[in-house]
């Protein structure tokens, strides 16, 4: 199964690749060339010029698209470029070429204003009184979107073109609400990161199960088991047999 | 009270200022010159341009923003210039120059492909068969985006933002899921428009109330009172007193 990873030297392109490079036949995409670069074959080019960037789909099965500017704080012509711009021409370079399936990492940000209410707003700052884990209805994929920010806004716009691009060409779309990856890969350094933390090898089975399990368009959860996660995986363990081994907890 | 109405030379923006002039002090921003702009001051400037388009948001007490590309068959690099920038553009002038409320004109596709699925895929066609009106569940402020098009992606990412500036901002906010708005003002033509129907009065009167009625952060569909429509329109009713008069029925 041939794998194209947009964003490839980035801190999730760079960890994924490494990790998945025995079961799937890499390449990459990413905008420039970087001494954390992963050796697999890669195109550099920048992801808003569709006809430099979408001749690295051709012959791909499936697509990991990473590259964004990450920071939630990202200034808008960023964003607008490189997020919503890039990932537009993702998903129709998918279709142009007849790639089945696109992984796309969405955010936690799509929904991040879900922490301006009651419980989140208190697990996010470790005030725990009175709460039992799971004892509250944590944030599905039912639930409206509420950016937080423009990257949050063009994580959203991401899986709206996720979801048209299935209904109206087919195109298989798993969208991740990434919580908090770290080049540390603990939760160790914020309180929020009790809940929100997502381990290295988590995401990697996560996206491993986005690759090869049926789908049709999806938006799940990318945490690990941490006992205070205010998100959902109950339906990712369902539909795609999500199995989180971390869990926050274990780091205090 | 100072409304500002972007794309004012178009079929809605002109048919609204001549509708509420004698309400609202009006002014407008238009992409071009046009032997169909009311006589309103209007400033002519293109809205992706943001240098230029905030200088006609200084005094303004509300925005209705109605500048894009209309048609559902947009290509893409108009909807990222016209619609999203433009967007966002409106959103962060407003912000900038302490307008209280935006109007936005979203449109009913960014649900659009809920018509795929029973029973409105019959009704869109004029198949009845077994229905009564109201006797199935209208589409609502609550289901999830399932945008048609490009097009429709832009209205979702046009709400999106419109949340993220109210939750973040304060900025009031409705946006419109607007149904079919035609020159004629009349839904003949098309068995499509008997459900869809928008007439010009009952457009009027659902900005009004827009503007002058209490408000957070709302989405309400702009559909008349037809027999088979399949949005719903109580919430509008309810939450800012939308009072209908017309119904595509009486066309037949």
């Amino acid at each position: 199964m041939k794998v194209l990873v947009t964003g490839s030297s980035g801190l999730i392109g760079s960890m994924l690749i490494n990790a998945l490079a025995d079961k799937f036949e890499i390449s990459a995409l990413d905008a420039r060339r970087s001494e954390h670069a992963p050796d697999v074959p890669t195109m550099i080019t920048d992801g808003s010029d569709y006809e430099s960037m979408s001749k690295a789909f051709e012959g791909v099965d499936a697509v990991v698209h990473l590259a964004a500017n990450a920071p939630v704080e990202t200034p808008w012509p960023d964003v607008l470029k490189n997020n919503i711009s890039t990932t537009h021409n993702v998903y129709e370079a998918a279709r142009q070429h007849g790639v089945k399936r696109v992984v796309f990492a969405s955010s936690n940000h799509a929904v991040g204003n879900f922490e301006m209410d009651e419980p989140y707003c208190r697990i996010r700052v470790g005030d725990y009184e009175g709460l039992k884990p799971g004892g509250f209805k944590r944030v599905d994929n039912s639930v409206p979107i509420r950016p937080d920010s423009d990257y949050g806004v063009s994580k959203a716009f991401g899986e709206a073109t996720g979801r048209y691009y299935h209904e109206h060409f087919g195109l298989e779309v798993a969208c991740l609400r990434i919580g908090t990856v770290n080049p540390q890969n603990s939760p160790a350094g914020s309180v929020r990161s009790l809940a929100t933390w997502l381990s290295h090898r988590d995401l990697t089975q996560l996206v491993s199960q986005c690759l090869t399990q049926p789908l049709g368009f999806e938006i799940f959860y990318g945490v690990s088991d941490n006992t205070w996660r205010f998100w959902d995986t109950d339906y990712a363990k369902k539909v795609i047999g999500y199995a989180p081994l971390d869990n926050a907890e274990d780091w205090r």
